[in-house]
């Protein structure tokens, strides 16, 4: 239902534009729509704008709240715009001789393509086409207009359009007998004859399907096609989109009523749409495209190809000339690079819309950026322009477009999935982790296609180019560790039949088998068959591969700008996580200032670590769990090194063992009966532990610090390791910084126990070592009970690190594994908006973390509080992390970029108010 | 570490008792202990106390707080004090001819038994012994007593006693030997010289185990005992006990020194413990026993059998006689029943202790209800005389005692696990629940025995008498179901080695199969190997069973008459847990105001309704689901119908479908084929669906209202045979309420979309059967969320309803399946104090309880609030849903007594205050 908020002002519903003066203007948009303010914007400026005027959302809010009635002056108030319209005009609605047409169109404050379809030609019956034939000294232009316009009235008003793909536009039906019967294949082949048998048929098609007569009567249709927008606004496909994108039920949409022009009335007429910077690349020159002696529905069709708008200066000169004054004049203006929509009537020059153009990333950056240098905005602004989403485009490697869209043409699209680790990968497939990395090490690019990845398919998740999965969402493992290691990544692909024992999957009827390529595009979700080759992100090659060119510079240049302009506004840090030394590599070429969490679990998997953890796991006892770690150690410690010596004194907040045990463990036979050799047990007893530790819900089971506690020997381990490393770096001459994390502590108890295990072992290594190393324990806050009593864990805590996963997971009681099975439906009924795993759920899960913050600092004071969990990257997210107060947020390390830019908006959002 | 809040007051550390006069009385057991405070009251009361004196728990505290230091004035006060009781007592501490021989006691403001043992005798030496042997004229009685003393200082003092169960005594080995030496078997055949040997032997043995000499100094003596009091207080085992009672460490320990009497000093000596009345039935009566010519370890000792109290008026009536009027005096003054220590030295009365004394459950209402009638206590001290948990005894089944401690001294206690469901069972055993129904069909009684049990088990449980589990903890799903049930349980057995196959299970090295006979104690977790006879709690019969005779009608007019005083005190409600219409009569037995928690999903197991259940979830669509929903509203209805009947008009609040789907599922072979067969779909099939809906947590996963949402049906069928039961109810004249709860809602739009599908089914129904109900829809919290933003929930729901197992589950993020696994090690380590599914963390998930009700109500002023959770029956809890304002708590049939006797004193509590 529309919210009661009905204008309390003096009732001004309509709103005239035409000649050098308008009623609106671009600042009214939520009254009047984009259109209908920049329309008015545009008159005010002097532009040739065709005369009409803008019903303001206003009554649109009112005739919802009223029982679907118009506010009661709306009719007086259109009859007496519209003498207004028609004076500057010089032509008249309904008029015989020399009739007024209009065009109307909705809009709302923000742009809602495909909400409602426009209504051109109205005001035309069966006697003003006369008029109309006789003023143009075209008969045939006027009766294909008049034919246009019932079609349009009968399609959009009267509610004719085919509704879904199957069926078939009644009139183009029409149209296709008339032609067949005729024997032409192009419209501009029909006579006037043929144009009025056409309306007449339209017309008895319309009294047919809908029982009523076509309105003869101007007013009759001007009203019609009023209501018609009104009642646009609240059909299935607008309610859906505004859903999607999260736009109210209660801003309404205006309506747009403008007279006609035409340009399809000659070879000195034509129509066309330009851009005021290139859209694409962003490069500062005209852009745009039109045709000769058309209207703008053609351009659309696509039947006759459009020309480059520099030709428009051949063909038109004069109009052409006074559209390049316009787009300048309208750039300085907007401060922003326009979309124009114009139409040239007998010679003369007509805009129809001046709108912000939609752009790449990169022409994004380079318009934010040249505008500064312009003078045009200041570095706040540019900062502002460019959503933080759309430096992934800069960072990740990409298809060559004409070969991906030659592929869809085909018919290669076999699936679609969600976008879970952005990027675009090609490869062979195969279908497990251990094929992966041989393939791999002979040179293959392989693509690993998993129902699911696990903690086991790590290595083969780094050997491949790209990862998909049948099943999880996007903040599954193999989405969390793809975005980590900067994996091309789908996810969630379910419609793949995926058999591992027959080494293929069935997808639609498509059997694609192990060996064959596939193509994976990580940003839209595609799934595509064959080879498609694939480009380097350019600013990567930069950073990290050091493959400079001009171009390459050029756009590695604008980007270390814009950095810049961000790290000067922002005030969260940024940080990554990472678990090995590569990945913490390309976080500080992206400008992370630490790790904000380095997983140590993720060190134990790969070749001869992983059965020296299942030995731990498996041991019957703490002897034989210390002899296991003692295997371990030297494991860790050589991964800390790696890490101190990359990170050279930023800090390190390493997170002491976290998931449930039983995710290292063998489940093949074959790993089962190895590691019965290994500890020299029988595959009985390998197999009764196994089952032995089986949990009904590991999420909530022994993981986390619960394992610390009950073996504190693993703590005393990983912290041996730790410090032995600091201590070796320390003494050569780095810098080291390290911060140890507990997880999953609920009561300051466990905290306590666990710090009492890191103090004791920090201490006898510095001892042994001689070394001094400044050192920090802390945890994180990713239970409810955590964030509740923030106050106790801060008097044992010296930081804080929200691990926004695990706490959004139990504040819903919602498993991040299972939620995809029923999530989707939550989304389509509108019970949620967001995914919680990707933006925080502020009332929820944020009320807790705005909670722990509080009472953390009440215990604490200066307490250092982060956020490692996914949504450390998330735009929306950051900007609640900087509200709240952390002090840095810490994510993926291709995410880096993203969040300094989002911390630095967010901090313009808060000085701003 | 000892809390630093040593006294500031004037420094009194010694308090003097004696002759009719004390320093203390009653009302300072803070300060000197139960016992110091007692002895202190029953001085000043004239009554015949040896003198002594009482050293403060201040100067403990004072102890620990400084370093192990006395006061600086205690020496000197004690050697002052000590002058006094010399004088009362007329004898000489350390005086070679008229010794004073004193007791040295710990003495904590509450009883800690086993935290230090007592010190008798303590003044004797080789020159003092020689003055006691003349004074009483003696040898041997004073060499007897001096080589107890030295046994005594050696184990106690000195710390040589026993620490395991494996060592020996080592003056118990030297007794040993002497008495083989000797060839006698008795101590008491020991002559004068021997024991001088011993007293000898024993030095020997201290100066070879501790490398001191005993001190001959009685001053020395004195201040060694002393010393070890304090230090007593910090012992492994104190510690361990203050734990699990939950004493505070500040508190410390008082030491009391007093006057030796002598019991043993021929036959009109002796020593007793009497009771003010029956502490097994509360009879009032004087009751106890005595020997003639003993010390009271001799009563402990149990080789003499004492002797009833009412035989020493015969023996030596003037005595008797005395401590008649004592006892009458002492129970006047306290108000309440006493536990007495007393000594007959040569014909004269000595009161050593009183104490209210420890009694039955029975004996604790008798007593309580009688003080009353008796004019000594009000009825709101009746109530606060009685811990609710005391009820318990008198409504559970239980064991003849006589033959369960022949059976355990026959060593045939198998194992002790978790008193998850009290009472008392005798049954054989079966593995599974067919057989649990099968053979109780043909009249067995069967204690079913499982590993775990799942809703399965249901009606297998149903029929058995017990329950045995060798998994899961006290809200286990054994524990849950078997405590509505009324039926005994014990669960958590980790000892039990059960194979389902062989049908037998071992424990130590018994091997118990299919059919043998077992008795549990839920009470107290015992198994116990054969049958042992029951007796049915005595309430119960009266109750539901009708059978009345004299002392079951007592015993309920007794019952009844705690419960109306409770009644009138509590402002909580009470309401139980029920699905079924018997549960709910036994429910209304006991006092039940309502349903708090009907679970609808227990219906649905049993003969021919798991089949229709399953057919629902393996159900490929709509229509197949809504044909087999068609099957299971029938049921559902006539549950109802039965529940709503039984109910008359109180409210019931049914709980729509929660537990994850595929707790229905068959898992067995026969079963699947079974499925497949009813559906008429492949195996395979049946498999693969089952196979698609297992979750990685199930806790966290697809149930709740989430079902409801997903398959909006299964929500529209419970509601639809809600109303219909409801209407048909209602048509016959009988009142109906029914409450339509929805589980497991995190967001409001969750139960906003499942409020829409039960008002609609609702009003269909209604106007179907021209019935108009009464009834409301609410909601469970149960997660964080919902209880973080209960403003939004209660906008829509219209009652609240803490569902605190879920709550407290994901608050903590701990699976109640898998805590078991490590939460006892938790206690073990004194990370948690209390089990947080046993008794609310007030902490953390009554934070966000206290929250729910706060903001809720700020929504919806008059909003319901219970809680449904298991700690709806747990005394603490129910005193903190009293606190927070609930409306009412929803426990199990049985506890309902337990939860109006709850309220009550909580209700008192807040009076108070």
């Amino acid at each position: 239902m529309i919210k009661k908020k009905t204008a309390k002002r003096k009732n001004k519903y309509v709103y005239f534009f035409g000649g050098r003066k308008a009623d609106g203007k671009s600042a009214m948009k939520n009254l009047l729509g984009g259109k209908g303010a920049n329309l008015a914007e545009m008159t005010n400026l002097g532009m040739p704008v065709p005369a009409g005027f803008t019903i303001s959302t206003e009554a649109c809010t009112y005739y919802y709240d009223n029982n679907k009635k118009y506010p009661g002056r709306l009719k007086q108030d259109v009859l007496d715009t519209l003498a207004k319209v028609e004076k500057v005009m010089g032509a008249r609605f309904g008029d015989k001789d020399n009739p007024l047409l209009v065009s109307v169109r909705s809009g709302a404050r923000v742009s809602m393509p495909g909400m409602m379809d426009t209504v051109l030609n109205l005001g035309l019956n069966d006697v003003t086409v006369k008029g109309l034939a006789k003023e143009t000294g075209n008969e045939r232009f006027a009766y294909d207009a008049y034919r246009r316009f019932v079609q349009m009235f009968g399609d959009v008003v009267l509610g004719l359009k085919p509704k879904g793909k199957d069926e078939h536009d009644p009139f183009e039906v029409i149209m296709d007998k008339i032609k067949n019967e005729k024997g032409v294949k192009l419209d501009i082949e029909l006579t006037t004859d043929d144009l009025k048998r056409l309306v007449k048929l339209y017309k008895d098609e319309i009294k047919k399907k809908t029982g009523k007569i076509f309105p003869e009567d101007p007013y009759g249709q001007l009203w019609a096609a009023i209501g018609a927008v009104f009642e646009s606004w609240n059909t299935g496909r607008a309610i859906a989109y505004r859903r999607i994108n999260k736009i109210p039920e209660g801003w309404g949409t205006a309506v747009n009523v403008q007279s006609m022009v035409f340009g399809n009335m000659g070879e000195d007429s034509g129509t066309g749409v330009a851009f005021t910077r290139d859209p694409a690349t962003g490069e500062k020159k005209f852009y745009g495209e039109y045709l000769i002696n058309a209207q703008g529905e053609d351009v659309v069709a696509g039947i006759r190809t459009p020309q480059p708008i520099e030709k428009l200066g051949k063909e038109l000169r004069k109009p052409y000339n006074e559209l390049s004054e316009i787009y300048k004049k309208l750039e300085k203006h907007y401060k922003e690079m326009q979309d124009m929509e114009f139409t040239i009537q007998k010679g003369k020059l007509w805009m129809l819309q001046t709108r912000a153009g939609k752009r790449t990333g990169l022409a994004a950056i380079k318009i934010a950026v040249d505008m500064v240098s312009e003078g045009l905005i200041t570095e706040e602004e540019a900062l502002q322009r460019i959503e933080p989403e759309q430096l992934n485009q800069l960072l990740r490697p990409v298809f060559d477009l004409n070969e991906k869209r030659k592929a869809i043409n085909e018919g290669k699209l076999l699936a679609k999935g969600l976008n879970a680790g952005p990027g675009a990968a090609s490869g062979k497939v195969v279908f497990n982790a251990v094929d992966a990395e041989e393939w791999a090490k002979r040179g293959e690019e392989v693509i690993l296609v998993r129902i699911e990845t696990s903690p086991e398919d790590i290595s083969g998740m780094h050997a491949a180019v790209g990862i998909l999965t049948a099943r999880g969402g996007m903040t599954s493992h193999a989405a969390l560790v793809a975005r980590q290691m900067g994996k091309v990544c789908v996810a969630g692909c379910g419609t793949l039949k995926i058999d591992y024992v027959a080494r293929q999957m069935q997808v639609a009827n498509r059997v694609i088998k192990e060996g064959d390529y596939i193509s994976i595009d990580g940003t839209t979700g595609e799934v595509i068959l064959d080879k498609i080759n694939t480009k380097p992100s350019e600013i990567l090659q930069v950073l990290v591969d050091k493959k400079l060119d001009a171009r390459r510079s050029a756009i590695y240049r604008l980007f270390e700008k814009l950095m810049k302009w961000a790290d000067k506004r922002r005030r969260l840090k940024i940080r990554t996580n990472a678990d090995q030394g590569d990945q913490a590599l390309i976080a500080l070429a992206f400008g992370a200032e630490g790790i904000g969490l380095c997983r140590t679990e993720h060190m134990f998997f790969g070749e001869g670590k992983i059965e020296a953890m299942r030995e731990m796991i498996l041991a019957k006892d703490k002897a034989g769990r210390e002899k296991a770690l003692a295997k371990l150690l030297p494991i860790q410690k050589k991964d800390f090194i790696e890490i101190f010596k990359v990170m050279k004194g930023f800090p390190v907040t390493i997170r002491t063992l976290d998931p449930p045990l039983h995710e290292f463990l063998p489940h093949q036979e074959k790993e089962i009966k190895k590691m019965s050799e290994v500890m020299d047990i029988s595959v009985e007893k390998v197999k009764a532990k196994i089952e032995s530790l089986k949990e009904m819900n590991p999420m909530l089971g022994l993981r986390g610090c619960r394992l610390g506690i009950l073996y504190p020997e693993i703590t005393e381990m990983q912290v041996r390791a730790i410090f032995q490393a600091a201590c070796k770096v320390q003494s050569s001459g780095i810098d080291v910084m390290p911060e140890i994390m507990i997880p999953l502590a609920g009561h300051v108890n466990e905290l306590k126990q666990q710090a009492v295990v890191v103090h004791k072992t920090a201490k006898e290594v510095m001892e042994q070592s001689g070394e001094k190393i400044n050192y920090t324990v802390g945890t994180m806050i990713e239970l409810p009970r955590a964030a509740l009593t923030a106050d106790e864990i801060a008097s044992v805590a010296e930081f804080f690190s929200f691990g926004t996963n695990d706490l959004t997971q139990t504040t819903y009681g919602l498993s991040r594994d299972d939620a995809g099975k029923f999530l989707y439906y939550y989304y389509e009924k509108d019970i949620l908006k967001d995914d919680p795993f990707q933006t925080i759920d502020q009332d929820g899960v944020g009320q807790l973390m705005e909670l722990a913050v509080k009472k953390g600092r009440v215990a604490r004071k200066n307490l250092k509080i982060g956020i490692c969990g996914e949504h450390g990257g998330e735009t929306k997210s950051v900007e609640f992390c900087n509200k709240i107060g952390l002090n840095y947020v810490s994510c993926s390390p291709y995410r880096v970029p993203i969040a300094r830019l989002a911390a630095a908006r967010a901090a313009l959002k808060r000085k701003k108010k």
